[in-house]
């Protein structure tokens, strides 16, 4: 029996690992997505960005930001679990605690890259860096401990899968705020308000960044059930995986189509 | 002992889980290939169908191809399973109903993809996706139930290992009607007959599809093991990693002396 | 307990898989940062030695490499474990023999692929393709069995987790005796010993070929633990996922603030 729990809690680990590994790998998907999507002068410096950005949100909520969000004192992270522990807490840890925060880490650095595409060729690399390291470093973790931390949007029944609210609407709204602090692209507007579309430079890289990400996703939604190891929790980790396939090829499938009844063509952007 | 068959269920799923979307990241693999292979002015409308060839496939599948092909009745996927079917099918019943249908869906986009880069600038968009409703909703499917479903190729004693048959069969036959029924692209052969070659227009691009191809045949023949969760069904699954990497790394080493000796140098295409 | 046994044994094995799919994947890795890193010109004879390496490695490692670095006999590779073996074995025999070599393969690959990069733009594709037959199929396997394989280096207390040394500082030598006989690139160097910068042709793929090679890190790093199914070899292998994404941060950050202090500008490079 002894044995068996400890398998259990290797496959959970696993599981977190490798759906963290996966999220990790939606970094190079934003870059290359951005990367194709703006202009070809600009190209070396959202690459830049995209790459230390996700460095800075690691080192940031490593040293502090995880903590702020959980609870745990001090700097950096807290002990890992013994076997006692596990064996005494009757099921209820059951993966490693550097699993969690491998798995947390990476979705942080995924809500600061949704900045980055949003305010891509209108911000100045260090400024940028500098709002990395608070974003990643207090805004993130403070925002997400009232919920993910048991704080009080949890107490009040507040339920976020996935992080749709602390990974998505948080990172919309910091790229909100930026986007309305930097104003349009410079030339994306006439004098009169008419748009001048600005057409990505690389479209093999685009569609490469968009597959990475449609991977990387079933990392992030699959990883999000936290727990694998019995036929329930396998069986809805599975149906994880089949609605994040459909809704992002639904998603495809309905934007060609008004597309092409809009704008008269399938345009792949 | 019923904790145990959760357990395995879980790690027969998650096994089935990860392979597939191994499989699904092909995708980006065929696009890469298929783009950096074809002349640079049709770059963009090969992504585009890859992108949506794949979208497609996968809503096909779902809403009518899986039932045609295992006997399911009616529209979208029957029930998952419970609890008490897994214990009550003394092994028979190991692996998440979702996760099986996962796996099986990025198969018939992969038979799709055979067929987009065998008509790759020869067919027009909208006439390609009509013909991937009908291929993946319908053709697939049927000729599909012949063997895996259970029909009379099955009890015909018939068995496909990873699909040589249904997948590669199938989708080879598709794109040799559509050759046929295309011609050659304009350019490609003089009046008298002599080959014109036209050469690809982004090689890191198709190598990068090729490595991405090599990595997803993984998941395509190792998940193809559909069990893995004791001694004799994970030696298979490692013996067939090992012969898949063998197989790819053979296959390159030949076609590289191959190419020396016939065209005089080494030729990355 | 038998069934227990067997499980585990399937978890060890298909994590040692995973792993060794992700450390595959570093292949890409290296090719896409090579290709974006040399001059355009090069681009197509740098990505053919990468995907012919990977490939030689595998054949040469696989007929002899793999017995003189273990102490297997003749040629190409042993019997896999029975179950009885298994269960016989007390827990000392716990994953596929296949799967074993599957890992060590890649590694191999990775060796070469070390050099390939160390000797880009100046030399030869038959003299390195020569080169690395000799490399994977003697070298590296005969300096492998000192320590790995349980040689004299092994006997005096050598250990080398992730293989440091087995791997990094051969393929080091070998790179640097490569470098030392071919001299630096023409044009590098002016007559007074000047440095003249070559800039790299294509940023997005060496960002991508960064971004892959640490992705393939977990599963090189990850997968040198060997054991995933208790709660200790679990709690550290999450441990070497986290202190590999931390390294790869840290080295970043660190590289970012250097080349703004010594360059005066953020170099991607």
């Amino acid at each position: 029996m002894e044995d068996l729990v400890q398998l259990a809690y290797a496959v959970d680990t696993f599981y977190f690992l490798v759906m963290g590994a996966m999220v990790m790998f939606m970094a190079p998907g934003f870059a290359m997505l951005e990367a194709g999507m703006v202009r070809s002068k600009n190209t070396s410096e959202i690459l830049t960005k995209n790459v230390a950005l996700f460095s800075i949100a690691c080192i940031m909520y490593l040293v502090i930001g995880y903590n702020i969000m959980y609870g745990g004192e001090g700097l950096f992270l807290g002990a890992e679990n013994t076997v006692d522990d596990v064996l005494a807490s009757g099921g209820d840890t059951y993966y490693s605690a550097r699993s969690d925060f491998f798995f947390q880490v990476v979705f942080v650095a995924t809500a600061m890259s949704i900045i980055s595409g949003a305010v891509a060729e209108r911000m100045k690399l260090w400024s940028f860096l500098l709002f990395a390291v608070v974003m990643t470093g207090f805004i993130y973790p403070l925002q997400g401990s009232w919920s993910w931390g048991g704080g009080f949007l949890s107490e009040a029944g507040f339920v976020d899968f996935a992080g749709s609210g602390i990974v998505h609407m948080c990172g919309a709204a910091a790229a909100l705020a930026g986007v309305i602090l930097l104003g349009p692209r410079s030339g994306k507007y006439g004098p009169n308000g008419e748009i001048t579309p600005i057409p990505g430079s690389n479209m093999p890289l685009a569609t490469l960044g968009m597959f990475i990400l449609w991977f990387g996703w079933f990392g992030f939604n699959g990883g999000s059930e936290l727990k694998l190891s019995n036929i329930d929790e396998a069986n809805a980790v599975a149906q994880v995986f089949v609605n994040t396939n459909m809704a992002a090829a639904g998603g495809l499938v309905a934007a060609l189509i008004l597309a092409t009844v809009i704008f008269g063509k399938a345009d792949l952007t």
